[in-house]
C-alpha cells in the first residue's frame, strides 16, 4: 500500500542532533517552511546559516505551536518529559506528531494521554552512524532503512496514512508494531551489544593497567567490539533506564549462553564447544546474506 | 635498530589461506624461490597459476627440506602437531622457522623442544579481514600492523635478527615479548571478544525464533558486535583450546564488570551507572585516537 505523498506546511524538528538535522535535510522537498527547537545556540546559528531549516528557537511553544507536523528527536527522557508536560498544551488540532526516541512503550504510553485531536505515533529510525552532532547530519540517512512506527492512544487511522507517508518520504521502510514487542527486539539487538562492549571495554582496560602493550595489539576484533561502548553516556542512560525490564531479561539469557560456552571451554568438551559455536555463525552468515539481498531487492 | 635486509633462497610457506598467501605475495621481492605446503589441490593449484608461488605441494617434507626460510601458516594445532612430531627432522641446519598461530604458549614450547640448530621464533601477525581463504591474499595486509615475535629455546640472536628482518620485509611493526604474556593480551582482546559475539548471537537468535522482525531490525551495532562469530569454529575451537586458562580468567573478569552494570541497571542507579560507562567511553575514544595517531606517524 502505497501511504501517499507526504506534505508539511509547517515542520517543527525538537532536537537537532544528527538525526533531526538528517531529517530537515530529507524532508526539505516536502515542507513549506521548517523550524527547530534546540538548546544549542551554536547549532541553531549552523542550522540556519547552512539552510537546513527556516528558523530556530530554544523555546518550545515557539517552535511548535504553529508547525501542522512536529518530529521529537530529543533525548529519550527529554521526549518523555516534554510528552507528559508540556507539548499537548501547545500543539495545534490534527498535528501529526511524531517521536525518534530509541525506547517506545513509555513514550508512547504518554503520548496515549495527550489531548485528544493530537495525531501521536511514535516512531525509531533503524539507522545511524559513528559521528554525532546536527553536523554530521546526511539527507541519505534513513534511505532503505527500516522505521519502526508503534501505534498510540491517540493514533487515527489518518495519523497512521501521514506517518506511513512521513515514513516513505524519508526513503525509509515502514515495519509497524506495539511499542511492548519493539523495546524487547531493541534490547536485544541493541541495547545488551552496548552493555557487553561497554562491560568488555572495561575488562580490557583493567588489563591494560598491567600491560600497556594491550591497546597496542587491539585489532579489528577490539575495533568492532568495543564501538558502541564510545556512545553517548546519557543517551545509552536514558534508554537502558526506560528499557530496564526487557534488558535486565536478555542479561539473563545471554549469561546463559556464556555460561554453557564457558563450561565447555573449561571442561575442555571441544565438541560440544562447536557444536555450540557453529549455529551461532551459522545464524550471523544467514544475517548478513539477508542484510546484502534486502540491498539488491533495493536496486542499491 | 634496523633488523637489515631480509633475504632468503628458498622461503616454505606451510597453509596458504589469507595469511600464508599474503606473506607469499608480500615477501615475493625477498625470496629467490617461493614453494607451498597446502593439502588442499586447488588452492595449489590457484596459487601456483597466479604466481604467487613457484611449486606446492601436499607433502610436508617435500615442500620444506630444501628452504632456508619455513613460514607455519596453519591452524595452532596443526602447526602444533608439525612442530611436535614432524618438522624437526625436514629442516636443514640453520633454517629461520616462524610460525604465525594466533596462540603462542604451546607453540613456542613445542619450538624449544627442536634439534640445536633450528632457529626457531614464535610469530602472529595482528591483522586480518572479513574474508578468508588464498583468493583473499593481499600483499599489504601486514603494513603497519604490530606483528608479535616470541622466543623460544631455539631462538639465538641471529635468529632474532633474522625473524625482525622478515617482519619488517612485511611492512609489519615487531614487538618482542613473551609468550605467556602474549597469550594473556589476546585473550582479553580477541578470545573474549569471540565468546561474546557468539553467546551474544546465540541470545538473538533465541529472540529471533519467537518474533522474526528481530533480524529485520537489527543494524550497525549488531552488525559489528556479531561480526567474530562469523569466524571459522575450528581455527576458534583451536585457539580457544590452546589458551583456555587465560580465557576463562578474563571470562571471569567480565562477567564482574557486567554483574556490577546489570545490578546498577536493576536497582536504576542511574548515577553510578553512568559513573561507571563514562570511562569505557573514555578509554574507546582514547584507543582510537592512538589508533589514529599511530597511523599519522606511519605517514598512512
Amino acid at each position: 500500500m502505497s501511504a501517499g505523498g507526504f506534505t508539511a506546511k509547517h515542520l517543527a524538528i525538537v532536537g537537532l542532533g544528527l538525526m533531526g538535522g538528517s531529517m530537515a535535510l530529507a524532508l526539505r522537498p516536502y515542507a513549506d517552511r521548517i523550524t527547530a527547537v534546540d538548546p544549542d545556540p551554536h547549532t541553531r546559528d549552523y542550522a540556519c546559516r547552512v539552510g537546513m531549516v527556516d528558523a530556530a528557537t530554544d523555546d518550545l511553544k515557539t517552535g511548535v505551536s504553529e508547525a501542522d507536523v512536529v518530529v521529537l528527536a530529543a533525548p529519550v527522557r527529554t521526549i518523555l518529559s516534554m510528552v507528559r508536560n508540556r507539548i499537548g498544551a501547545y500543539l495545534r488540532m490534527n498535528t501529526l506528531l511524531i517521536d525518534i526516541g530509541s525506547t517506545k512503550e513509555d513514550i508512547c504510553n504518554a503520548m496515549g494521554a495527550l489531548p485528544i485531536g493530537i495525531q501521536a505515533v511514535g516512531g525509531h529510525p533503524m539507522t545511524g552512524k559513528e559521528q554525532s552532532g546536527c553536523e554530521a547530519s546526511e539527507a541519505t540517512l534513513f534511505q532503505n532503512r527500516p522505521f519502526v512506527l508503534c501505534p498510540t492512544r491517540r493514533t487515527t487511522p489518518a495519523a497512521r496514512l501521514r506517518a506511513l507517508a512521513f515514513v516513505e518520504a524519508l526513503g525509509a521502510v515502514a515495519i509497524e508494531m506495539d511499542a511492548h514487542r519493539h523495546d524487547r527486539i531493541v534490547a536485544a539487538i541493541s541495547h545488551l551489544p552496548y552493555l557487553l562492549s561497554a562491560a568488555l571495554v572495561t575488562t580490557v582496560a583493567q588489563e591494560a593497567e598491567n600491560d600497556d602493550a594491550v591497546w597496542a595489539l587491539a585489532a579489528g576484533g577490539f575495533r568492532d567490539m568495543s564501538r558502541l561502548a564510545g556512545q553517548d553516556v546519557r543517551m545509552m542512560g536514558d534508554i537502558l533506564s526506560t528499557n530496564t525490564q526487557a534488558v535486565a531479561t536478555l542479561l539473563a539469557h545471554f549469561r546463559m549462553q556464556l555460561a554453557m560456552l564457558e563450561a565447555m571451554l573449561i571442561s575442555r568438551d571441544e565438541q560440544k564447544l562447536a557444536e555450540r559455536l557453529t549455529p551461532a555463525r551459522t545464524a550471523r552468515l544467514a544475517w548478513v546474506q539477508r542484510q546484502e539481498n534486502g540491498r539488491k531487492n533495493d536496486g542499491g
